[in-house]
């Protein structure tokens, strides 16, 4: 008899986990401690906040500490969790305010602890003026930084760098880009990292740079102990307001070291298909747990939202008494330099090969609509099939023109196994104004299917 | 051994068929017979030239004669095909201009006639100023007509119908839809028919009027033979100054009679998966050809200018001697309304239940991207799974919204028969300006799934 759920963490998946399990069931307690001050956001619409698309932070907050109570769920905020004891089933937790520490007995815990920035070990990397971005705090500080200043500095080449960046150009700031790899976005083919940097350097002239190869030996700061200057090792230095760092994040899970738990790749918290951890009364959802690959057929750890609400989900339903499988992910990715959209799924060609698969690809560049509709804007998209299976492995697509449309369509493709002879003739619906006769991505697969029959 | 090729028909898939056919063999004469005076256009592309978006006529022509000239395909224009003789393989042809009628040998023949307008055995319909959408020719009637005129009756509720009150609306023509039945758009639902309806009488009030379960009587004419009134059954007279009937297409293959080729739904002729007729040396593809069903395994006859592209290059391939399976179809469908989707793809609930399917459907109405970002937009999306299989069957979507993203999503995932509890955790790429974290079409099967396990 499930009398009290206890839920960690109060980012996406936590509360998401609280409100449908409270939706499901009315007679557990349910009782979420978080260590932020609010609950419930979308990190993910941060860099729109900064760019002031969304003017105020809280347009962000999806459900607030109130709308909880109302729905008999408590909610503990500045509250830091600090270990889970799983044989007393119990939790120590923090006051981040009084600093007093309490225990709080669970029947069922859930633990929803997010992910936290990976903080670089350069010289001067704690210096003022030098941020991070996962919190709505961290948000505000950005964007009020933002608004007196010319220059800064991103460090990393991933998804979020390319949404600040965006931001920033639009709010008129130098950008320079540092990656320390041969490339951005690493887990694109190098071809489409390419043409990505062109494009963002060709967007705005003269005011943004991407620096690959390149590494920050140290920070300089003023006598205020702001940043001024970014050194690196190929002798650059680079004068900058303000630095944002975006080298990647690492699961939120150190205060459960000794707990039993069984651990995943990158320390995640190695989950089951029910969101289970190793411990029967404890589940996990969200950007601190694992992932199975329905690609690669591996787990892997790839922190993403809409993972996050969808975990939330099935352990909530499963807490309950029902039953749902999370049964995994395809490595999903997308997002946008101002019109241009950038997006993967599954595995790039790289990846392929490394993994062992037979691939073969096509690369297809069309207009996304009939090429005499006047609106129709060009796009890039390679597909990846393995050539023993016949079955899709991946698709990256780049462009102004509709890419997401194209790789909403190939995700289906993917899980159903579905053959690239039946793929490549496949009914998709035909409109001048929504796609060419024979859209570009059953091109792509016609012309692989070519290949692997010769 | 194939010597000579003769394709008959010049819409779209004759010149596809010749085309991709020449792209793969060098070596086989290819003749093409049309009884128009152009080949290869599309014609899925006349409403937006009536309505001035495309200025000009030729920009819809995807090759001309001269094209196909220089890729040695002989193309023969104003050239009707009066009888084809399977036993002698040949086909006799008449010269539109001098009515000279002469024989042409084949050992492959291609039947690409494409299908007609419909005309409504209705008093006065021959009167001056009715017209029907098919040609080029009859689109550079109507666009002229309009120029001229300020009102106008449109008799019939489908796609067409719906294309170019779009076109006429934007041109300040005060318009009139007249359909038979309760409903316009008859594959849908009555429910998504009326709220599309809605849609389209308040987009442009005052200035749209839809009339259904309504017949057309007769049309009065004037003394120079020109339409002038259109007289109800209900007792309506609409002053108009022309007219367009959409009511449907037929096949194009009257002239078949007596060949024994085998006919198939509304005598469409019947093809194997190879796109080959009942006889070996006859293949027939595009709008003149039955298609397989692959929600209802049935065969049906669906004439749509992307499937009349797949079967030409499928047709080729295979003439060529390769390998190339069109396995079905899934009614999709898609057109707009100004910035408003109409789109429809597998069986509707109504179609379900009479097909004898034990269906269930969820119908949701959401933002389309993350519910802060300023530019989202609403759709309705109306999702139709079977009970017994827990398999998907169709999607209706309406809305301002990006419906096309979540149509391309559920095609896949009936292809491969991707139960329910899958696909409702299927791993869409998430960023806000693209979708919320748990795309509306997951809420849908959700949805669904939570009513079936009930």
């Amino acid at each position: 008899m499930i009398e009290k759920v206890v839920v960690i963490g109060g980012g996406a998946a936590g509360p998401k986990t609280a409100a449908k399990l409270r939706r499901e069931r009315h007679d557990i307690q349910i009782d979420l401690y978080t260590q932020e001050d609010i609950i419930s956001y979308s990190a993910c619409g941060l860099p729109y906040f900064i760019e002031d698309i969304i003017q105020k932070p809280e347009t962000l907050i999806i459900r607030t500490p109130e709308d909880f109570q109302k729905q008999n769920i408590n909610i503990h905020t500045k509250q830091k969790c600090l270990k889970v004891n799983p044989e007393e089933q119990t939790v120590l937790i923090e006051d981040i305010e009084t600093k007093n520490i309490y225990e709080v007995h669970y029947n069922i815990l859930v633990i929803a602890t997010g992910a936290n920035p990976v903080i670089p070990e350069i010289s001067g990397v704690h210096l003022k003026n030098i941020y991070t971005l996962r919190t709505v705090s961290d948000g505000i500080k950005i964007k009020q930084k933002m608004q007196n200043s010319k220059r800064a500095v991103l460090i990393g080449g991933g998804y979020i760098s390319i949404e600040v960046m965006e931001a920033l150009v639009k709010n008129g700031i130098q950008v320079t880009l540092i990656e320390k790899n041969k490339q951005i976005l690493k887990m694109f083919d190098e071809d489409f990292a390419q043409k990505i940097t062109d494009y963002i350097i060709g967007r705005n002239p003269g005011q943004v740079n991407i620096l690959t190869n390149e590494n920050v030996t140290y920070f300089e700061g003023n006598n205020k102990g702001e940043v001024t200057k970014v050194i690196t090792a190929n002798g650059k230095i680079i004068d900058t307001d303000f630095v944002v760092i975006g080298a990647g994040v690492r699961p939120n899970t150190d205060f459960l070291e000794g707990s039993g738990l069984k651990f995943s790749v990158k320390n995640s918290l190695r989950v089951d298909n029910t969101m289970r951890t190793s411990n029967h009364n404890i589940y996990a959802v969200g950007d601190c747990t694992d992932n199975y690959n329905l690609v690669t057929n591996r787990r892997t750890w790839i922190p993403m939202g809409s993972t996050a609400n969808k975990e939330g989900r099935c352990a909530a339903i499963n807490i309950a008494g029902d039953n749902c499988l999370f049964e995994g992910i395809l490595n999903s990715t997308i997002t946008k330099y101002f019109d241009y959209t950038i997006s993967i799924i599954g595995i790039s060609y790289k990846e392929a090969i490394s993994l062992g698969f037979q691939p073969e690809y096509a690369i297809v560049t069309k207009q996304d609509k009939a090429g005499y509709m006047p609106d129709n804007e060009p796009m890039t998209l390679k597909l990846i099939a393995d050539k023993n299976t016949r079955t899709i492995l991946g698709l990256q697509g780049i462009g102004e023109g509709d890419v997401n449309q194209r790789i909403n369509t190939v995700i289906p493709a993917i899980l159903g196994k579905i053959k690239l002879e039946s793929f490549m003739n496949i009914d998709l619906p035909y409109s001048p104004p929504y796609s060419p006769a024979i859209d570009p991505v059953l091109n792509a697969a016609q012309i692989i299917y070519q290949k692997i029959n010769v």
